[in-house]
């Protein structure tokens, strides 16, 4: 071992004894004929003390920043103690030092707030991974991992691998492929999830299964996505929902307390996936804040005593009159919002992002009088009934959207998630969490006249309306009402675990009887054969005995860059691929010789000739 | 919850608790009026009795093998009870039931000893997966994996994750390779093993890493070889050698007590790769018996007081006279071998598969005397010199083969394992660990007349050996001379951990330092450009300050299996592929569809077309 001790550990209790240490050199200070030198590792920073006598040797061979040292010494009290460092009370007395590599000049300063920009800091990333704040992320990252691991083998789960070269089923996403050498035209398909793996596990009794484990999609990238991305992955037998939830707000409660020292008490809110989109416009609130939308035109606002439409309407101002959707939120304590901080935001609204036409206010003074942008079409009652309504107070401030439906509430929603923001609502230090239910087991595609599935086709609907899609045909005989078709109303037995306003997992109870799941084939517009195809090994797994069974997966990255407090889970991941799915340290993906791509019986198919060697 | 108790949990305090079970048909037991059901889980069998009450129910709902059960009533103390279960002293006495899931008949017996062949089992491989000793099989893998965890978490190891999607750097094994839709004509490349990467986390400052990780290597089939398997695979910074030795006999032992519960405490010997080929003619011994094997002919045998040729030459024995190398092992106790047993012996060794001409004994009787079959080229004097050579006492038989080296080398290692299985001292019960070191760094080439990295190109040499690297020119200008060269003798900072004859884990201290793996380029025959090219990024982090590092991968397939003591990996995997690389559960690999195909930019150069829809 080049060292007895790191770099973190020595403290006013080890004076005295002689160490050695070995680091990478931080900084180097001279003051006259001594020399200080701070010396970093991965569990702290150590002062190095090098005295006159070692002047003549340290001139001879310079040291400078990340050069590797290794130095032994005595430790000795400082009398200049730093209380900010561990190791602040004492520093070495170094007797002799050996240089074990030299550093050239790193293209950034190694420090939280360094100088280098995006790309140059993924090019060398080996550089930026040793920024305090990055290991931070990383520290956390493997803190989130053993919590949740050691929670899931105290609850009975397995860890059980699944395999990563498996068969493209292609739907939803792209698969990534890999050309069979030994298949000469075939391919193998990297694992998007181990869905159909885990759910075989439940068949072959494994009763609960988890997996930390890498998933690839071949999808354009948006900011923040990643190519190969990280679940948690989790399936248990002879569950219902209420035991799925039960079981990881447990989980999700241990990994606050291990990883973060909080203690989670508060009761999960359990809320219907229609509740979501009304109240607060999407489909994973950002619970940590109120604002609640009120929805001043439809029904759909349960808690409103109004009848559709009566609140706003046939008052003359053709905005509202013709609008598909009004919908309002309150800014509590805004109304002294002056009218340039109004006209900004309603740039803000009808910024090309968010696309509204305009933005209607209300003011509900601290004096009892409103004062709104809409005061010639409506009377100061009618205007007290609509601010009551979306539940303003004195002093409060009412903000109102109006349009297409859709639209409409994307950017009610955006503007509650902003006005939060600007108000400090959504605190990253703070958090909460939030179960979202009931979702729509299909969606319409109208362009193949068809359902898809929401969530992924092997999610049961609710118990109550597993008959419903047994015994009605999926077809869509009339693609205008396909509304009123009974499977437009099936809801799926799925759950979403929100943390302030991301989705860190989600799951399902799976269907586990074939002639549901083929049912659900048939809806999603699959043949027999096309099921039997990619599928037949599931169908036929359910003819031997599968059990009710049920999971969920948690986004792993996401969850851990939101516990760090983070919008990009880039900087939770050790080496990620940039926007353009590209390993720019690696330099990958990269063209191959020719040899191998004869192996593998492929041939480039490139417009625009990629040179290859 | 489906159930209040599992199968495995119920005793005799339990007695007159109402419960619920849920489960698989183990058997079906029908006495008159009454039925036992053995309701199976992962946890156990528990009897369920159902008495005439439930008689016209069964009737009218027939149940089977593998339906899935649920079935309600109160714990009662069995007349009959079944010391071979856990639960044998119990049964329940069933109120109502509840089928779950109807089962087909399987298509082999879910028990220990199934009629099911390979191939079936495969295809139905959720079902093969129910089976008592393939669960336990993958409960051992767990346990391993978590012990291993546990231990390496304890000592300050990080969990980090690599990419799966790299850069494709052909040598050694053949890579898999990823199309990049988004990069047309460029191809990830999956991970042989996160070797480059380990090593910039070194270079990070991460000092301690570890993965339980999957690899993948298109190399054509073996026998028990998998395209992807999973390493342990560590890397710790500041190390020497014996550091590592150290450090990863403490993991080792840790798995042995977690999952065997043995308490390993022997010394694990650690033996040079020389003496490993001289006195048992592999690289991994299976150390669980003696029986090494003695030189008769070269100077090699260091414990041999006799000069080289000496004991067997010039006695007018042509074949031990003109060969280039004589070995011999001595059977303990074995003088009684009839002559019958020596000629199937000497038929063994004549198979192509060791491919000897001809087998030698010395039977050393109990009287003293020596019966040879070259008895008459050598006096009994000379005979009871070679027999002590080769350590034979009264009562042993002594085996000689002679021939070429290193073919003949090949063949006393198999007969000596050979004779070691026949004599029963491979007992899978008895493990024993052993490390090989100082191998040779280099293997010479004769089809390019250059060297090859034995271990792996970032393998170092003994430190002793750095400075003859450094110096010499790598290029060989007399390929007869190729064994004079410098080069020949350098020996590799590296180290093998071999159990019971298998290489369960393997590394190295690494190169750290630009120079010597520039060098070590050079002498693989890689051109700068070509270096830069591929490991561009490595040379590139050894500038910045990379400290001295090494590290280890196990193989954790093949150690689960030799724990389990199985010889077959695949028993240990859950979704295995077959010796032609195939999941024939998935039918994959498979075609994929001409869409995905140009949006891959690639076509297929198939000579005999395979169908492509």
């Amino acid at each position: 071992m080049y060292r007895s001790h790191t770099c973190g550990e020595l403290g006013i209790t080890d004076v005295n004894k002689t160490v050695t240490l070995a680091g990478w050199v931080q900084t180097v200070r001279k003051f006259g004929s001594i020399t200080f030198i701070d010396l970093r590792d991965r569990y702290g920073i150590t002062q190095l003390l090098f005295g006159e006598n070692l002047n003549a040797l340290l001139n001879e061979n310079p040291i400078g920043r990340e050069f590797v040292l290794q130095a032994t010494g005595k430790v000795s009290e400082r009398s200049n103690k730093n209380p900010n460092l561990t190791t602040g009370d004492i520093e070495i007395k170094v007797s002799s030092f050996n240089i074990l590599n030299t550093s050239i000049t790193p293209p950034f300063t190694i420090q939280d707030d360094t100088d280098g920009g995006d790309d140059l800091r993924m090019k060398y990333r080996y550089l930026d991974l040793r920024r305090n704040m990055v290991k931070k992320n990383l520290e956390l990252r493997y803190a989130v991992n053993r919590a949740a691991r050691n929670y899931l083998h105290s609850h009975g789960f397995m860890d059980i691998e699944t395999p990563f070269l498996i068969k493209s089923t292609p739907e939803g996403a792209r698969d990534f492929v890999v050309p069979s050498r030994m298949n000469p035209g075939q391919f193998y398909a990297l694992p998007q999830s181990p869905q159909t793996f885990k759910q075989l596990l439940m068949v072959s009794g494994y009763d609960r299964y988890y997996q930390v484990v890498k998933c690839f999609r071949d999808e354009d990238l948006r900011a923040d996505r990643q190519p190969e991305f990280t679940q948690i992955d989790c399936e248990m037998s002879f569950v219902e929902q209420d035991d799925i939830l039960n079981m990881f707000e447990g989980m999700i409660k241990h990994i606050f307390k291990e990883v973060k020292g909080f203690d989670y008490r508060a009761t999960i809110e359990r809320m219907t996936w229609e509740d979501a989109m009304w109240q607060y416009g999407n489909d994973k609130p950002d619970t940590r804040f109120g604002m609640k939308i009120t929805n001043l035109k439809s029904i759909f606002n349960r808690e409103s005593k109004f009848v559709k439409g009566e609140l706003i309407n046939n008052a003359g101002f053709g905005v509202f009159d013709n609008a598909e959707t009004v919908l309002a939120i309150t800014i509590p304590n805004a109304a002294g919002y002056t009218r340039k901080q109004l006209d900004e935001l309603t740039e803000w609204v009808k910024r090309p992002q968010i696309g509204m036409q305009g933005l209607v206010y209300i003011r509900h003074n601290p004096d009892g009088t409103l004062k709104s942008s809409v005061d010639k079409f409506y009377s100061e009652e009618r205007l007290q009934t609509i601010a009551q309504a979306a539940g303003a107070a004195k002093n409060d401030l009412v903000l109102i959207l109006a349009g297409k439906e859709e639209r409409t509430r994307k950017a009610t929603s955006e503007l509650r998630l902003e006005m939060g923001e600007r108000l400090g609502l959504r605190n990253k230090d703070e958090f909460k969490l939030l179960w979202v239910l009931d979702f729509p087991l299909f969606e319409y595609s109208e362009e193949d006249n068809r359902w898809v599935a929401r969530h992924h086709p092997f999610t049961a609907p609710k118990p109550d309306h597993i008959d419903i899609m047994i015994q009605n045909d999926p077809a869509i005989p009339d693609p205008a009402a396909y509304l009123s078709h009974p499977y437009a109303g099936i809801k799926a037995n799925a759950y979403d675990m929100v943390l302030n306003g991301n989705e860190v997992g989600g799951g399902s109870i799976r269907i586990f009887r074939r002639d549901l799941q083929e049912k659900m084939f048939k809806a999603l517009g699959m043949s027999t054969e096309e099921a039997m195809h990619k599928f037949g090994f599931l169908l036929g797994a359910f003819e031997f005995g599968a059990p009710p069974h049920g999971g969920i997966a948690y986004g792993f990255d996401r969850l851990c860059a939101i516990l760090g407090g983070s919008e990009s889970i880039r900087d939770f991941i050790a080496f990620p691929k940039n926007n353009s799915g590209r390993d720019v340290m690696l330099d990958a993906p990269s063209t191959i010789d020719n040899v191998q791509l004869k192996e593998l019986s492929i041939r480039l198919d490139v417009q625009a000739p990629t040179s290859n060697p």
